[in-house]
């Protein structure tokens, strides 16, 4: 029975570390096609997608099966509910990729962002981009310093988004509604994004140590 | 042991209701507050947010703790799956409408929604507020025919939030970057508030019917 276990909740883990790896080729190349007005790049992103979505339906199949048939207590068990939380923000992370995506192509062949704001952008793309590379890392390696740095990522993130509003509030700017708009809305895409994963670094903060106290704490770590 | 877990259950469901009515008297209260600029009303949503999100961590340790002592399969189990999502959703539904009551609270003692866009955003907190107490009902009586309106009333806002668009983007828009940028995100919060609406109503046809073909066309009864 342990043995099924084990190689079933390794599955688990294995499928989550694979959804984490399409999030994070997914938010990098919206990000892209975002500031490049890559049309191609952008559909490749809409249309993968549906990858992630699958993965995480056998993956809740796969935990309430486990649930059913090995009726997990303690550890186990918090293991378990927690795949099936994980699962469904990296489903929502890869939403917010194909929404930045979306946006990109309804643009083309003009680049949706305006120029005033393609630095905060830029560097959106950049913070996001290590936030999905480091989910991957932590929920592969489980090293809780990478749950710190992606605290601070979502941080950077944070502000980046209170520079996009400064930018359009500013009196310097005379982007068109569409402009505005479409900043407005890809800014916050990407910052729920950072929010997401630090919902991830969270959960494994505490299954690592137990403690939900520090797993809200890692920022000072 | 099944008394137990009847009673278990029963609480479950209780506390699920209970997120539901705290949050249609958010979305309620933080949509007026939006209309009438209401600093007290705005301000009253944004304190009382942590009460459901009390009621949830209370539902999810009660989640895990049948979970680990009552081991339920089959229904059960999907029961108590099911109700650790539905309070997330809940939670989100939550957030929404703090979201929505703070951005009435920053223009206070403006209106946030620019003159052009209040016939919409009327029209929006109206369908809101249905998509909340059908979900109430919903979850305490079961009765699909109030999951197919939770469709139709999301349906509307999809719709109302294209309107919104329409509005900015026309020629006739004359409105400040401020208020292009409250327009945008106050839609894209209540129709995020619907899509969750729509969520936890195929959940509970799911439950009901044990049919997730079923739970995704409920449109059409």
């Amino acid at each position: 029975m342990r043995e099924i276990f084990e190689s079933e909740l390794k599955q688990v883990g294995d499928d989550l570390a694979e959804m984490s790896r399409l999030v994070e080729s997914a938010i990098s190349r919206a990000g892209t096609a975002l500031l490049t007005a890559d049309l191609q790049l952008a559909q490749s992103v809409i249309a993968d997608d549906h990858a992630i979505d699958q993965i995480e339906r056998h993956l809740d199949e796969r935990c309430v099966l486990l649930l059913a048939q090995q009726q997990p207590v303690a550890t186990d068990l918090r293991v378990v509910v927690s795949a099936l939380r994980m699962s469904a923000t990296l489903e929502r992370m890869g939403d917010l990729a194909r929404h930045v995506a979306q946006v990109a192509r309804g643009r083309y062949p003009s680049k949706a962002i305006a120029p005033a704001a393609e630095h905060t952008f830029a560097a959106m793309h950049d913070a996001a981009t290590r936030v999905a590379r480091r989910t991957t890392t932590l929920l592969t390696t489980r090293d809780l310093t990478v749950a710190a740095n992606i605290e601070r990522d979502d941080d950077l993130l944070d502000a980046l988004h209170q520079d996009t509003f400064a930018a359009l509030l500013g009196e310097s700017w005379d982007g068109t509604a569409q402009e505005t708009i479409d900043i407005t809305l890809v800014g916050r895409y990407y910052e729920r994004f950072g929010d997401h994963g630090v919902s991830i670094a969270r959960r494994v903060v505490y299954l690592v140590t137990g403690d939900f106290a520090e797993a809200s704490a890692i920022r000072s770590v």
